[in-house]
């Protein structure tokens, strides 16, 4: 089609039967074409180095298999987000491949082997209370995922700070940092303020009242004293997992 | 250069120096230039029927005196918005083809004469209360700069809705009924409910305490009772100027 | 006991075992109890004119049973709001004597008779939708319940101005009136535009998207045009009822 | 005009020239028309018992001179509020008939003279704190202005409840009642419970942080445990003068 | 009624019964009522050239079938949204000649048909992500039943520019197009600088977290920097199918 | 571990096989570590004199289980809070220690024996209405099962002024208030005017509409006239007992 | 007057020229009066503790001179806040007791001297950055005007944790600590982490884009992990030393 | 001092003064201590790789003469943000190493070399407008005087989707991309499909109305349908360039 109406032209241009100065008025006047049948060779994975995610929240199970299916054939990797253990079980049983991470809410399949040496260092992920651990683990898997090498510190909330620094060791060898906190958000200032690596904030919509669904621990993190502190949505630890995994890549 | 380079590539095709399917892969690793000189060839006003405005508020004479000497000399047209009267004249000065609307707060140079026959039909445009005035302004101001045939209907607003149902028949013969009011903004509920064409609502930053500057306007447009009226930004009489012209011209 | 505490002391007085000076000094520090045997005395009802409400949301029938049960021996009237359909059989079971409106989810029990001349004049209720009719009914049913005469307009929104121009000579006949709408809430300003009474607006939660349960009306009454519109919380139907009742029993 | 129109169809339906069909159905095909007229023999003032006022806050005085010399001219009475006092002894220089108020920053030209008995009895303007004064001042005035005998009680904010309770004789004698206050906006729930008489809150912007310029005390009057409570816009003393001169009225 | 009294006005007109004068004076103080009657006679429809909705998401199966029954005997065409296929399966068991559209949730009965050529040209549905299908489904439906050919471009979002450059032609030959995107809301503006057609934007509450159901898509669209583009409430396709086709019919 | 890390470092200084320089350059290159073992010999009630606190809301039973059951073994008091009576139920029978509160939603094990003379005073606990009652409880019994005497004052919003002034003795004898209200959250400010004691303020989500969920209630009180008044979280009656327990400890 | 009344009262039940029930009778219809008197015997200060002070943000310099005279003649001390310097000057010239407190914006006269010995313990005021120090020392001036003991620790943020470590000995030895800080406001979660005594959180409006000028902090604050933490309104210095000196004179 | 104290407990531990396990209980009470001297033996740079900034905005000549003095004896880099021209060149005068950088609003002295390598690769800053460009500006001048060597492509906003495309090879070769943009802020979600490298997202304060200063385009990129974009504070380009520093560092 767009790839044929290209060749076309060219093979006429090639044949003498259009000249060029006519098919450079053609190519200016179909952008849309002409740049249509490029990105078709280009799969997203290549471009942007991260593969496509379905969000399962709304999706039935039919929806799921179907599109993980596809996934699976053409991408290698294929992941979901926000899948309850039911549905998982649903999908397991026609998509067999796939593996679920309860904690996480997430489904993988063809996960990239993390003895490609994808990544440069360790991605630490750190979680402020056990409530938040769900998101940190739905960043822990997405990275892992991708082939990178993964540790985890979780429940060490800034009111008990001693918990935190009892770490440090860890914090100082970690190439990259996730740091999960709902409430005040406020373990990413300080953890941002002990080491001297990037550091990817996510608020966590636990909390209650004023915390109004993960706002408050947003706030905290985007108005940090710490400069440098990268943040993400609400609860979003696929998206701390990408840009996670983007950082150690390079 | 860009131009140059697909010139380039494409002669070599018409000479044999280069074979279709590698002029083929050229293109498409190249999206990004290919985009890039056909754009370029094409005047935002030609591919939008808009031209690009001059947003003033923040922006000294000096620089709107250069950009709007370059507007001049290149797509025929020239409009600023949010010139205040001195800025006006000390830019006119420079430019003394500029007229200035001191109600509309406008800067135009080479407008779209009505003569040309750009619209269809009528663009009426009707303010809720004098202080609505001059945001209305901006809309009328825009859309007869580009050529389109404009009335006004002003101080109609729904506390005293006789002085609206006063010009029903104008309100009828419109072919687009721009409606901007601050406050409460009701009026395009209302209007939108007495005709038959499209309704554009501009919310305007009129009123005090919980008008929140325009937000009880806007939410009032975005919930109208009415179907299909369309809203734009807070005080933006240019958005709704546009877009009634690029209706209207159809 | 406070009243005897004071007899107590006056009879101290009275019978010269107690200064005039310190029985001041006592008086002066015990502001509290004082007031507190005179309020006693004055139910709420002779004090403001306006019942008890049982706010029925969120309590049980054994709650409300029991609630109602003690108004209708002491107070006379005994009102419940928010009362869905299955409680108000099941407590109707037990209380006899209250009646249930349906549309406005209220329980009754000794209304004031209309026959006692509460009220000087009409109160008219006006909804805009017939989603708002529940909210409407509220209030109706709140202010005929104190012995008011009360109409009716529903379904005369602004979108089709003259379903309540129709109803010009009912509007101009009300001694107060009460304009129920959800989304854009408009219809106050119209209505406050037209009559020389007080209107009493209420916002409903009636909308979706960015009617935000009830704010954009709520905005759109507050920063009516149209001044001296008084405007009550997001589906408060009884206390626009309580209100219209207190006004029209002047 | 519209007169002339209405008046020429009739004469030809009574001389015979025109069918009542005929007649019948060019009414019907002419609502605005029809309105317009008619709207026009009544004067605001006539139909809703308030006069228009001038919001003088972006006006200038060139301006506010020429709209209040017309209504001065045509209705009697006129009112602008939000003047300073130097756009106030401008505008006197032009119109000496006009008295200034200071504190609530009106101009008042032929207001109505209390004598005529207009009001049934008094209105009571209540204002937490001092800082409050200029609204509560705006709302007297008014109030004051269309003929009402309005008292005033300031300073009795619910921080010392003493000084409003040393008033409870003045709160039951008054027939309507608006009460002022910034910051948490409490007082209207306290005197709501105290009277039987229709109370009209207005929030102020007092405050600082998180008063949000009104909208805290806004709230706190909007969710008033006392039924009943009218609210109006921030800082609307104007609107509360009008409301309550309304109900006073009846 | 109204009618008849109006009728027997100019009767007496007619008959010399009623003076001219006195005529003018009673049709000057009934306006509603003169209003009211011309009202009746014209259908909502032929004054706006939209049909009456069903909002079917609060709405009983019993209502839904009343309503939609009245709408098909009187209006020709009828319409209801939000409804969901177990309520559609028992509306059309009463109303068999009601047509159900899944996606859009919408049920649709004597739809214009096509053929009859209401619209001038094609109206463009394009949605971000597969997410945004049904709010598309319900903005294509509408158009398509009031008589408009429409056409769709599915799951284009801006994450992927290329996807919607592919589509490039079939945007210029649009006469009105209707983007429909959640989450950050920007592929109006993309499509909007492409083309010199009304973009009616239409904001989903697809997303989570600071998406705030649909408020940042909303504002994204509101603050466009490509001027001119309408937009419509949150998940409003029934909106904007009319507004499209409002414009499309001019 | 990290003790042994240091003992053995102690050690080598002990025994000369590490320079005192040495190892306080070890101590300052670890100071995670060296807190580390610090803090896991301090408890955190210890450090705080607050327990930790099991917040039940999205946790099942078996999570409590184990919890609290670890937190019986090793801190002697163990709360939970945000429990209903079935999960209460299910808990008890595993751990038959526990004693639930249901109107406080809460289990506590080991509390504090009011014996012990923890407190100095009285902590007066006081709540606006009958739906408060349930946070004023998790307020109430937090404060007890930390030792302290606590009294209640229930059902003395403002709306009735005269039934907390009824309870002035009780309010001049605590050392320390906790106010609890829904609502306009007016009553902090009414307290705070009375006493000279510190006024610990808890919003209520308790209302509709404009309540925002307890938002309106809070704003009341952070913008109480009365000075002084602290402020918590929305329905953290735990953290109000919290609170009052360690002011009233001092 | 009221004194005069009731001694009167009294005085005819002493000398039998009234009998107790009509006295009874008297003093239960007059509940202001009774209290009015009352009140006018307690001085503010003595009732709350706290005296009544000056905001003087939009105070002349006139009326801060005015009130703090007669505050200086019947109060003994008297405070004002939000004084600039200019102010200052002027206000001293006329009243020479004053002192200024240039960082705080404070002017004091007779403050309560710290060697009465009102406090228990030392208050600690905390400020995360230097420019949170002004609300800091509005928090400091007022606590030592009220006659206590207070010290400060600036500048330890949690960008940097062991700045605030460094401190550990100076937090565990206050009895009250006053934290102060704005941006994601998280320095009272740690330092209630640390500490034993109660913790009154000050956001304030340091920060800028998302600070929302102040509102992050103070959601922060708010949903503290920590919990017992208090909060006082953004900015609200003078607020936290009253409650700092309210807890510590226990 | 502190480091003294240790000192001397190693001493004594050596000179078998103190035993070993007295040494560890000591230092298991002195948390604060121990940390304390740990840290100041750290600076900030070292910890974090980044220098502490002034933030200029409210900061007068003589204070920030003083801070950048110290900054540039103590540290070697010295930057300021929001230095207006003028106070640019008072500074200047006192220290005349420092540069100024006008559009950056930015005062910088003795910056990193970019001959040290300290960077991988390049910065890729783009701003969509041109209004963006002075935060685009402090984005650029802080990661360019931290070493890294920065390139720009400035006013490519996706209105004009051609001129982006036109970067494209640009954009494949940077190692991390900075994305400043103001209005609907949809710029990073199109680049960040375009690249396989990290996006730092900057929202502006750019636009008007429902703009709100910036939150519609931070909402905008919080919502990216482009998986791991990272977001920071409005019109924080110094923290957008640290960050890209940090990560570019690696």
């Amino acid at each position: 089609m767009d790839n044929h109406k290209l060749t076309e032209l060219l093979k006429q241009v090639s044949e003498g039967r259009c000249s060029v100065e006519d098919a450079v008025t053609s190519l200016q006047h179909l952008p849309g074409e002409t740049m249509g049948f490029a990105c078709l060779d280009h799969h997203r994975q290549i471009r942007t180095g991260l593969p496509e995610v379905v969000y399962g929240e709304n999706k039935s199970c039919e929806q799921i298999v179907m599109i993980m299916g596809q996934l699976l054939k053409h991408t290698g990797i294929a992941l979901a987000t926000r899948i309850d253990a039911a549905k998982a079980e649903l999908v397991c049983r026609e998509l067999p491949l796939l593996e679920y991470y309860g904690e996480a809410r997430m489904l993988v399949g063809n996960p990239v082997s993390s003895d490609l040496g994808v990544g440069r260092g360790t991605i630490l992920v750190i979680a402020a209370g056990t409530s938040d651990i769900p998101v940190a683990e739905e960043a822990r898997v997405t990275a892992a995922s991708l082939g990178h090498h993964v540790e985890q510190l979780y429940d060490v909330g800034v009111a008990g700070i001693h918990r935190l620094l009892a770490g440090y060791g860890q914090l100082r060898q970690a190439k990259v940092l996730v740091v999960v906190a709902g409430m005040e958000g406020a373990l990413p200032s300080v953890v941002g303020g002990l080491v001297d690596r990037p550091v990817v904030a996510v608020p966590t919509s636990v909390g209650y009242g004023t915390g109004f669904g993960g706002i408050a621990a947003l706030l905290g993190m985007l108005n940090s004293c710490t400069p440098g502190v990268a943040v993400v949505n609400i609860d979003n630890g696929f998206g701390a997992g990408c840009l996670a995994a983007t950082i150690n890549r390079i």
